[in-house]
């Protein structure tokens, strides 16, 4: 199951506004799922939970955002969920809470687990009752198991035992943990809130705050601090000594695997992710598109809204003229009706409207971040061809997709993607387009701040940094560190 | 933490329809549970569960019931749930559904575990994580551990560690399994639809159908076969001959220990529990109270609904007249919005009305099945005599209930009963009644068929059938029949 | 068009709770109407209305009746309807508001008018604009109309105007009008709830209130004062001095038209209308009926709930025992989802169920208030019968319904009631059971207090007291007092 | 009471349609009203109504679509509302039912009315009753009056009693009237969706439509014929010949008084509008002021989405690069929940993200379409300078918005209008922005197509082109030829 997920959550030293603060982040971040969304909180003594299906307003309602305003004075997590149809059962809407022998706890989950169905058959084994067909469920019953309950900390037991990508946040009744996997693989930022008085060496009036954006922190009005490092534990508390400790679960992995394609598609363009803007990273990306995939035409245009960073990047290395030929209607959402047969036309003109008067005899440049399955890009482009243009040359801000993501973003199995087992001309050709063209790998990564090899590619290129076919459910100190070594 | 809860459960060997049996089934036994409502059911393939909080309606929509009755062709269980304020979080309506090494398994339990808390801890040591707050979730910790995988019979080894009382359904893919503790303390009956040609000697069609009461085997026109003995675990599946097979998993406890409060206020008018009818009975206890205490008076009044079964007997055996002089609001239901403490007498009104022609300067025998905490009682009262009757003499149609239920009747703890630590005159005195007279438990149990040692009468007399202040969590087929021995 | 509605208004001097009182008002009277609901109310300066479909808390929902207690300082009226299906419109739910030359002017009318569409065909020929289907909306045309505004008492000249039964509540900014029609067709009366220092020569506090039926004066703690006359209005103002006034529009009709159906059927049994208490007079029709209609039985048997004071009555008259063999299901609402044809039947035994144990083989006296269409009697005697009873002799508390009613009641036409154009051999036959009887006239009019003159029959014996076919549309003192005259 | 509206209707030659098309066709233009939404349609016999407030999917959800889809065989008409507080009660969304003496008529109106208020008063003095506080209403009172009633087209005699901005739908049982006002303040156009067999001399199959923009057509396939002239009546029926009618109720005024806020703000981009694209308008205004008010700076930013097509415009005349450095949260919508005192911030700031990265002490010219109040715009400049930017260059392209609308825009009384009484300097120093430059009048006037006389600029120049100030109630063709002769 390959999961888009968001989480966010925040710890307040002294007023009891730890379940506001988790509802606006996740409004800040409901781009990373729509699936589903929930909300943990503590008041110190007992942990509660709230989820359900839909966008985050339609799960946190304004009783329950002011039920947990009040309650969660001592913590609280949120999550938004986006899944493929195989996994998006209500029982899969995070955070999960479960009680242990160790009390309670909520989690909540950005990333994937490789080895999470390994666990699972163990786990039922040994008698286990699984209440979910999550990957993320099994982090609580390693938890919970008396192996890792007898360790000297048994979360960072736990961790040890996750193979894949894992952005973590437990929330305890006196706590939030805060974890990432030791390849770095999704983003986890922490924040802090200046209290009233909160100059150097006082008392810690503020908050704490982690989440996987930076675009989180800003609408909390949080300074971003610095991101959560790969195979660290961050624990915030206003029980301890400044409301924050560190520590490390796992060396961190060396090079990082981060998900490139945060920045080409995933987050939000006013976040800054593995250390560099993602707006100013697409423009990037649209130049050095432009550079390697020049063509003739009268227009740049955008498609709306993915495309059009690139597409300003790619007007200005270009010199060609930006027009906003393609506008995308706000208002239809999920509820639009189906209408019949006949009218299904008409569902896709809604979602777009081509403006004819500029495109008419015109030969656009159209630039877009990605291609997944192809088949709304195709219906798109009909509707552009139907508008008049002239010539149609597709520009592609990132490499073909040509292989399956296990570390948490929703690509399609291999047969789904319609760049996989078919060349360019072959999606051009299905495309309906005069010209194609993609970025190149090498033109990705130069965009890119960190060294090239300190990102995760697998989905252009098929390198997967980690053994995804014989994942195992060992402690996984050693067999990490052979893999960083084997490097 | 004490429930009421009912359950019902049908398995179809020909028609996709036990989803729909199953509602009217859970619509039929409405009275028995308020708070929560839910349905499993099974195609042969996959179980899955609805559940959610209100009547049944509320949670079984329309698009739910259509939905299960299409899915549900393999059999379907459901579950109505009732539950004192600290257990009614929207996690524990039933039934449970949870994933084992076995596969899949779902629960409808009415009853209550005295064990459940013992086997929680245990599981808790051994690193099982709990989704609920309800003593039902430790029967699946139960079936799931490798201790009663390995036995022959899983189900049956899982039902000799639970003490207390329960009449169980669990729906696996393939059937059903019902069960009902040793001492038979809560109703479980059997019921059969016929089928098109259900001859003798020939292959079943039709189907098997097991309730709570009888009223739900009238309404889903299946006719009542037997009970469900104590001891016994009945399985349902069309995959076996004839569609139906017994065994034990204990011998029946001797003597039972029927809820003889089933009688007196839980069970519908209509059906028949522990072998005789309801309404007869209540009938009946109203005769002995007017032979037991008999008042001079103008009229007989029934209190509506609890009573009126009562009232009819007594106004039959004393000669005195009924009259219907206390009118229910039938459209007052738990929407009802709190006016403010001004209007707060509005509320109690709404609810009942009392014919002030009828009872003014009357002399009046208020007749009621039983009196738990006293104060709706007093408010009545209160009422009553407000619209202008010169005395109010009140018969209750069992004893004084002084004692917590553990088996499954949502008794308020020791403290809250008002009867517990009191005399009558005491209770006469808050009440502020003229005159107050109790059934004695000899007249009580002299109505019912079955031997006086047969039923359980702990509420009114204290003594417990089993040992509920030390619970083990062994397995339960040695102590057991000491138990009976001892008897 | 005909209509089942209620309407409750109240005034209050100095708290602003006449929403509220409102409120509870319509849940009193609930049973008057259940297919819509609706609220108006006034803060001095506008009037606001609030309506929908539904039971009243359906309509009013808790946001809906806080605002309303805040905002309608200076009055309050509300109304719930139930009516044949072509007139279900959701515009047709009252009270109408509209604004015309004198302001705002809010409307509730229990009852029908005769001439309404006489009075409609004029006024669209005038010009004016209708909103709804409803007869109601044409008073406030009429009200509207230069004719009445140039006269001295535009509400009374406009009360002349109409013919057939009316109870209406008008809502002014300032003030309530109630007004009742010169016959006395339906209920309508005042009560009063005490204000703190409510003594002899205060000046008033409290608060004035009108309603249909008393039921709703004892659920807002208010004292019955007096009926609102025939041919009255009553104003209720915190601007007059004592907060009330009266005058006329019309004499009184004499005799007057009381329905007598209010007493069979219509109003709660804890009401007192046209001067007797419901209880007692149905507990009366059932003596009556045992008078006439003896028979050799085992029990007498209610048809819940309807037939149970006529069952009380008849029982003690021939002294044949009380059983009660039918019990209802109290949660069968409007909500109970329609099974397939084949589970036809499990919806009829949902809402009924015969307690067998009793009625095998017994010879039954079935008492019921009356019979309308005669299916849903026919669908329940089936159902007795096949619990197996021996002999089922059916009874009925009322003459056979053979006319339509013009006055208020949802009578179907002449071809859908029963008994038109059958005698009662004929019904017999149809509804299947071994006798059947029904009260006569004489015996029915024998129960009322008042002279047999006073009552409306005409649905029993098809004796209109006006002119139901030849409307006019003139102002009707004088033809009224013709038709008083001519009697 | 000054209302955005928005409406389009259809009716269908040969298939049951108009309902899905309506509905097609109002979420094409909910950005021209998201308070209300309505639509009401004919099967030949009766027409019905359905409205609610919100937007087009919360009104008009799946049930009611099937149902006008299966329902509004002869004809639909749809509106969507937007008005200021005052006027956003319920009972104002359209369209508007109303029965009179010639039948049913539905309406929806866009635009306008300058003497509704004047025929209010005149039709209350007559004894007519109003439903709503909208305009719209004495439209209906008018067509229902003998005066026009006795008319040879009682609809134009109608029209040309109303003075202001109306493009008007009427839909009767058989057909529907669209009408536009003599001087084409709002824009109302045609369009056919072409038949299977929709050849030359044929029968018509197919459907005629009319919408306020062009998009709507777009987006049922429909093809645009022509706009609805000004003073001409549009007649679309199954019954005449063709399907389509014309006929003038006046002449056109001359010269026109397009709205030429359509194409600064109103319109969508992708419609045609008064016989150009509004998009390409929008660019040239942008690039009309890079000319008048050049700047020295860093980068155009566009004010998201109002903003970009100007700001497109303006970085192409201007050489400055284009960088999108806001960038809108496309989630929160009307569900926000407002946060305490202390988090109002944070509910600007999910609005809005500004790239810190990208804005950073650099000179930025920010370009939006217009400034109305002025908060908001402050708000967000506060925003984009505490993200760093060194300087802030605000250019506007319209010119100062200094006289309210009374034709159809919402723009609030004069004191509330940021511009009016004050200079530019003023308002410059009022947002706190280096510079700030309007495009001159001449300029916009400059950027359209049809001679600048034809366009009304009352809400910058104050130059009605009708007397709003002394509105009669008049039949209006003398007066309304005089103002022509006067120009």
């Amino acid at each position: 199951m390959w999961t888009r997920t968001e989480q966010v959550g925040g710890s307040n030293g002294h007023a009891p506004t730890a379940g506001m603060l988790t509802y606006l982040g996740l409004y800040a971040q409901q781009h990373r799922g729509q699936e589903a969304a929930g909300i943990a909180g503590s008041d110190g003594r007992v942990v509660r939970v709230h989820t359900g299906t839909g966008l985050v307003p339609d799960v946190l309602t304004e009783s329950v955002v002011r039920d947990y305003d009040k309650f969660a004075t001592h913590g609280a997590i949120g999550h938004t969920r986006y899944s493929t149809a195989g996994g998006s059962l209500a029982c899969n809407a995070q955070p999960f809470l479960e009680s242990y022998v160790g009390g309670q706890v909520a989690i909540a989950h950005n990333g994937n687990l490789v080895n999470a169905d390994a666990l699972r058959k163990d786990f039922e084994r040994r008698g286990h009752l699984f209440h979910t067909t999550s990957d993320t469920e099994c982090v609580i019953h390693l938890l919970a198991s008396p192996e890792q309950q007898s360790s000297v900390d048994p979360v960072a037991a736990t961790l040890r035992h996750l193979q894949g990508a894992f952005s973590l946040l437990l929330l305890f009744k006196d706590r939030i943990e805060a974890a990432r996997d030791p390849w770095g693989w999704r983003p986890l930022v922490l924040g802090r809130i200046p209290g009233e008085h909160d100059a150097p060496g006082d008392a810690p009036g503020g908050a704490w705050v982690v989440a996987s954006e930076t675009v989180a922190l800003d609408v909390v009005g949080a300074t971003f601090v610095r991101e959560v490092e790969p195979g660290e534990i961050v624990t915030l508390s206003h029980t301890i000594p400044g409301g924050i400790a560190s520590r490390r679960f796992a060396p961190a992995a060396m090079p990082a695997a981060h998900c490139v394609f945060e920045h080409v598609y995933f987050a939000h363009p006013a976040s800054k992710v593995f250390g560099q803007n993602v707006q100013v990273t697409r423009e990037r990306l649209g130049e050095r598109l432009a550079a390697e995939s020049p063509v003739q035409a009268d227009f740049v245009v955008p498609m709306p809204d993915s495309g059009r960073s690139a597409a300003v990047g790619y007007a200005r290395a270009s010199g060609i003229q930006l027009r906003e030929a393609i506008v995308p209607n706000r208002y239809v959402g999920r509820t639009f009706i189906r209408p019949t047969q006949a009218q299904r036309q008409a569902a896709v003109r809604l979602k777009l409207n081509v403006v004819g008067d500029i495109v008419r005899g015109k030969r656009l440049i159209i630039v877009d971040d990605s291609i997944v399955r192809g088949t709304t890009t195709k219906a798109k482009i009909e509707q552009i061809r139907q508008a008049g243009a002239s010539e149609i040359h597709l520009r592609i801000s990132c490499p073909p997709i040509r292989h399956p993501c296990f570390f948490g973003v929703d690509f399609a199995t291999r047969d789904q993607l319609i760049a996989a087992g078919k060349t360019v001309e072959q999606v051009r050709a299905f495309l309906g387009v005069d010209s194609l063209a993609y970025l190149s790998l090498e033109g990705l990564l130069s965009c890119m701040d960190r060294a090239p090899g300190q990102y995760c590619t697998a989905c252009f290129s098929g390198d997967y940094r980690i053994d995804v076919e014989h994942p195992t459910t060992d402690e996984v100190v050693t067999p990490q560190q052979r893999i960083f070594e084997a490097r």
